[in-house]
């Protein structure tokens, strides 16, 4: 349990200090502009000329099209069309196989598929414009369940309908479970679950003079827009730039599916030669945009009498939805994450990711992970259950150390965080003595506690390493004061602020001078996607980079000038110090620098560690893990099945908390999202349509439903993170569905094995095992 | 006369290869966009809740301002006013004295002067909202004549209303004249030039939600305009973001002019909480935006009977207006190059800018020099006309050589074009046999033919150098294309063509696969202004170190890719070569590069070399020198004394023309400005008050004036330069006016001492030298 001692970037020989400004909580950089109504979404944006987009969707879930007919579009003054016929480049969407389209080539294959664009000066105008296109469908066989898929007729991809599949064998499944003396065994249901961000999917697109296209909208990846966009107009990517505006919140859904709406826009603004904005309605959204994959995960578990894990088998089959875009990445991340955290000798994992005819499913927060972190943390509480111990111990017992070999093959070099997660949730949340307090009130409400103990994959891993390098630039104006620019974007995770305060302790500036520029492609190069929990660390080593030779030369200029050798000068905090004392402001500093006119910009550039994946093998997945214990305490209504959550603990192992109230915050909204997918979100179909679009019928937690939330911040640095930090944002959400099933069987008996917890899929439980007091009582 | 052999850039032990984009004749980068409309400029911008801005001028050349009284406009509806008085940060624009106002503090020191701001939804309420304003003044005593404000008690600056004076001495002045064998002695005058840029000045200020600004505009400078809005508003630069929009011409009226606009509309911005558009209508914008000074040229020359100068003493006063502004630098440059290109052991220069209550005067393509060449120039022919020698000969004796040395101090190292410049357009011209022909006609038209050689110092020099260093920023996309941003600007001049075409010949791309980047002060760091011919260097040279690591990384994986040693790998024209053979992509290239994960965007920086000057001894002014000979033709009506320029011959020394066609396509609009600034280009004004401001009144040449015109290109390459490249874009309008006048003395032998040379000016000669026909034929 060797502890990291972080080390201040040393730069030029400079002394190594104490931060001043990482492992603080600034005020958010976009605070009090969002809190004055001032930040600039893309509906606030108007271009003069500016058309306004609709699109016409599928009705069917899978028909052939064969006839699209403008109507009376045709004629129409400033009325522009676009169908799949008119597309100047590819009509498919770089993504992982580039297999969706923008618009349904000839056979849509899902309901709510776009079909056709119309623009037009008056936004009022779209819906009747829409109604105009007449488009003649022949319905084709449609399926709707992955199982069945991998069997049916209907074909949408490939032999069997697969669009992925992996898998890895550790030890020798079939001697661990003849060495076990308990298994487990079950299948977990989970549900698709809508991002529900507060701003819907929205771009404009603004043709250039030179030809090209400048996209600017909400999004979490501005590159992948650039690419998509590019490559459906058929133009070069250094003619198309993309600026991300402030984003309403993302959670996955605005990973892929804006270069679905940008290209839309971009579409229509190259056949008018107008700016076009398209902004998705709540409903659109809601059906045609991806979400979380639902998730069949069958799983077996053996463990001998002392607890000690020795067989995990599990086959995880996720709903794909009509086209693969992100399906391969997130069954593979879940097909890492399968067996938990925890030391298995034997272990069986087979994955498969099935088309279906319903919307696709993408990057939602977890992104794979916790579907089977569902079915493994149940199956955990039960093996606890069998073998008569504590659920915590049996994790404790369990769990990977430093210097331990994940089942997959990875041996864990450090910032293994695990235990102490583990063990300051459950003494702060008081496990032990409400394991046995619980559970055992008066009357028709029970109490209980369950856990789950998590890990996650920071950054993309080795499936998606060719894309983990990020860029940054700063530039230091004269007056004293730094702006920077990356290629990672905030969507309300609170990135911006994070790397304003790695810039401030990098260069010294206090971090009110700080500012940040927008992400635009064009600033820094192809940074990735700001998904898998990697902005922080990948921006913020590519800033620490870009500040290297910005801070020798100001140490240089300041050694000159104090005639004091390098290593004893420090920038910090607006000054230039000298054994612990102010001696020059950096203001003046910058200025000479100016004076003597050095170089006061700089590009930097970050590539992920090492990664490593086979199939069969496993490998080093990911450059380093976060790890998490949640605890949630519930009531559960014995008359109605209704679940309250009382109180979550969550203790997160973030590597470094570089802003300790963001890191709260994040602990906090995640818990409240994976409450939601615990208890009440669920997308509803009738014959693969969506019936409930909106947030009338598609319901999330409010505030009211919001449990007290204790966060734990642990903090085992990652030696290559920036000040120790590791990436976390996704792990908040995950395990916080187990660890509320968990607790509804230690209040009641029952185990709810798919998600969500509604209601009426407790009480029918509760009724099915004669728990209902209701009865007793009559 | 050795011909400095031009190195490509070598970088990677790469071969040195024949240039294949550099030298030839691209189509513009703007030439469709423009040619089709397509082009936005400031005015085109819209921005959701914009406001329309006015500016309240002083009718007075001087005079304290009582009160400042917005009467109507208080409680208008989103009506805004600003006074100096709210003025945030510091009333006074970053330039060289900071001395000008953006509001006049009190006392208003020009007609034309900004009072008042104005601000209102609609446009066409502001001059009534204007009316409104109630400003009550008490004129004070104003001067006109700078000669004449050195000795007035009107205080505008100091003890005596200099607001600079340069001096240097070579030699020993007083036994140079009395070794001279002739000497001429007289004094010219110069008049203010309007720079009749197509559009005119206008910014868009936009608020920030973070407190900052962004401007957007029609500008030379943006980092000028950068840190003059950060000073007014009173906030760090790192907040304040400039882009320029397509400038419509701009010949140094854009230089530290839109500083003055856009800080106007920053004001209204910060106060009022939204966008700010202010576009100056030609009237205001005649009446208060900078011209070339008027200038008053005292000159003595003394030579020996072969014609060797012996003797150059030189006093230049230039008409600096209310302001300093660029005064000073406008006046050391014209100090520097007061006794032209040639080589002079003794002589004095003294020069002095003084303020009157006039327009402030500032940049003006040539800045400073146009002034002392159209009376050295005029001198130089009559000493030659003194010797009886040929204009020409006299000029060949006198040229500096390579290795020669100026003036004032500067030992030429090379790149010294000047005896090629004129040697080639006396014969292209035909110049000896038309010096015998010409003026020997029938009838009252007559024919001259007159010269002038000149030099023109690249760059900022000595007296900018702080400022003389560049930034730039390459980004290699996946599919095999470039974009590239600097931080000069394009006014028209070809830079950004320029440009593309070092970046593709650089890292071997076609032209056609190069993208720019808007000009944007966060982009790039401070890259100086975009004047003295300096940005194909500056920006050439910083975009080369800016290529040289790309260059690096991709030949190093084509030599691995195609085994063979990095020395033998070119890149160009889109593919890779070995032994004069494609071998392989770049595309296919860069995407390999992508796969590995390199670095594909650079930034580079590019210092200006060494330059020194101290008064006294002068010193090396400047970086480099372009070189030209100017011949001129006219035909003068005795009548009438209107003159009518026929040919005009203009030879360059440009180091190297990246782009032929634009150079010819500079040198052949730089004449027709210099032939408005010879025959009818003026300001009138009275009272200190601008008279004539508009283009019915002031006259400028238009296509029907337009002379049939010879560019000639002479390449000595500057060995610091992009492929040997200098700056000349100024010069071609440099020397038109003395070799216009000249010719008019050989066709009449009426020689012009003060510019412009009107109908009424030459018809007032003629009369007076009984040199009119009229009269005779009668």
């Amino acid at each position: 349990m060797m502890h990291a001692v972080p080390l201040k970037w040393a730069g030029c020989g400079s002394k190594i200090a104490k931060m001043e400004i990482v492992g603080k909580s600034h005020r958010r950089y976009d605070a009090l502009y969002k809190a004055r109504g001032k930040a600039v979404y893309v509906d606030d944006l108007y271009f003069p000329h500016m058309l306004y987009a609709g699109v016409k969707r599928s009705p069917h879930p899978h028909a052939r099209i064969k006839k699209i007919d403008p109507g009376g579009l045709k004629g129409k003054k400033d009325v522009f069309f676009v169908s799949y016929e008119d597309i100047p480049g590819a009509n498919k969407l770089p993504i992982i196989f580039d297999d969706w389209p923008v618009l349904a080539p000839g056979v849509a294959r899902f309901a709510g598929e776009a079909v056709a664009l119309v623009a037009a000066p008056k936004k009022e105008l779209i819906p009747e414009l829409l109604d105009e296109i007449e488009v003649e469908y022949e319905p084709l066989e449609a399926v709707f369940d992955p199982e069945l898929s991998m069997k049916s007729k209907v074909r949408l991809f490939g032999d069997n309908n697969v669009f992925a599949s992996y898998y890895y064998d550790t030890g020798d499944i079939e001697k661990g479970f003849q060495d076990a003396d308990v298994i487990v065994e079950d299948t977990y249901r989970t549900p698709y679950q809508e991002h529900a961000y507060i701003e819907t999917q929205g771009m404009v697109a603004v043709p250039t003079p030179d030809g090209g296209m400048e996209i600017y909208g909400s999004m979490q990846c501005p590159f992948y827009v650039q690419k998509a966009v590019a490559g459906v107009l058929g133009i070069g990517m250094n003619k198309v730039r993309v600026v991300q505006m402030e984003t309403g919140g993302a959670f996955g859904g605005k990973e892929d599916m804006p270069s679905q709406v940008a290209s839309q826009a971009a579409l229509l603004a190259y056949v008018s030669g107008h700016p076009v904005k398209l902004i998705y309605s709540r409903e659109e959204d809601i059906l045609s945009m991806s979400k979380r994959h639902p998730g069949i995960i069958k799983s077996r578990v053996g463990a001998k009498k002392d607890g000690t894990l020795v067989a995990v088998d599990t086959t995880y089959i996720l709903d794909s939805g009509a086209y693969a875009t992100l399906s391969p990445a997130v069954l593979w991340r879940g097909t890492v994450h399968a067996c938990g955290p925890y030391r298995v000798p034997n272990v069986r994992v087979r994955s498969y990711a099935v088309a279906t005819n319903k919307v696709p499913c993408g990057a939602f927060r977890g992104f794979g992970a916790p579907q089977v972190i569902f079915a493994m943390e149940s199956q955990m509480d039960r093996i606890a259950e069998e073998l008569g111990m504590d659920p915590a111990e049996l994790r404790e017992k369990n769990l990977v150390r430093e210097g331990d070999t994940m089942p997959y093959g990875h041996k864990l070099a450090g910032s293994v965080g695990t235990l102490e997660t583990l063990k300051k949730a459950v003494e702060k949340s008081g496990w032990k003595e409400k394991r046995k307090t619980y559970g055992k009130e008066e009357g028709f409400k029970k109490r209980g506690i369950g856990l789950a103990t998590i890990f996650y994959g920071v950054g993309l891993g080795a499936a998606g390493k060719q894309l983990d390098r990020s860029g940054a630039y700063i530039q230091i104006t004269e007056d004293g004061k730094v702006a920077f620019a990356v290629g990672t974007t905030e969507m309300g995770q609170g990135m911006k602020t994070a790397l304003a305060q790695i810039v401030a302790e990098e260069l010294g500036f206090r971090y009110e001078d700080v500012a940040i520029l927008p992400t635009d492609t064009s600033r820094v190069p192809d940074s990735g996607p700001t998904v898998a929990s990697r902005a922080t660390v990948m921006s913020g080593n590519a800033l620490r980079n870009a500040a290297k030779p910005l801070r020798e030369t100001l140490i240089k200029i300041a050694s000159e000038l104090l005639s004091v050798p390098p290593e004893k000068i420090e920038l910090k905090l607006g000054d230039v110090y000298v054994d612990g004392s102010p001696k020059l402001s950096l203001d003046e500093l910058i200025k000479e620098a100016y004076r003597r006119r050095e170089h006061m910009a700089s590009q930097g550039y970050y590539v992920a560690p090492h990664t490593s994946w086979e199939n069969k093998e496993g490998g080093e997945a990911y450059m380093v893990y976060a790890w998490a214990t949640k605890i949630a305490e519930v009531e559960v209504d014995l008359l109605t099945g209704e679940v309250k959550v009382l109180r979550i603990t969550s203790a997160h192992d973030v590597g470094k908390a570089v802003n300790p109230t963001l890191v709260e915050g994040q602990i906090e909204g995640g818990a409240i999202q994976g409450m939601g997918y615990a208890l009440m979100e669920d997308i509803l179909t009738e014959g693969g349509e969506i019936i409930n679009n909106n947030f009338s019928t598609y319901i999330i937690p409010t505030i009211v439903d919001a449990p007290e939330i204790i966060p734990i911040i642990v903090e085992r640095e990652f030696d290559k993170g920036p000040y120790g930090a590791k990436g976390f944002a996704e792990q908040p959400l995950m395990g916080i569905a187990p660890a509320i099933t968990n607790a509804i069987y230690h209040a009641t008996g029952v185990r709810i094995k798919e998600l969500p917890a509604t209601p009426e899929r407790v009480f029918e439980k509760l009724l099915k095992a004669g728990k209902v007091e209701l009865w007793k009582e009559k």
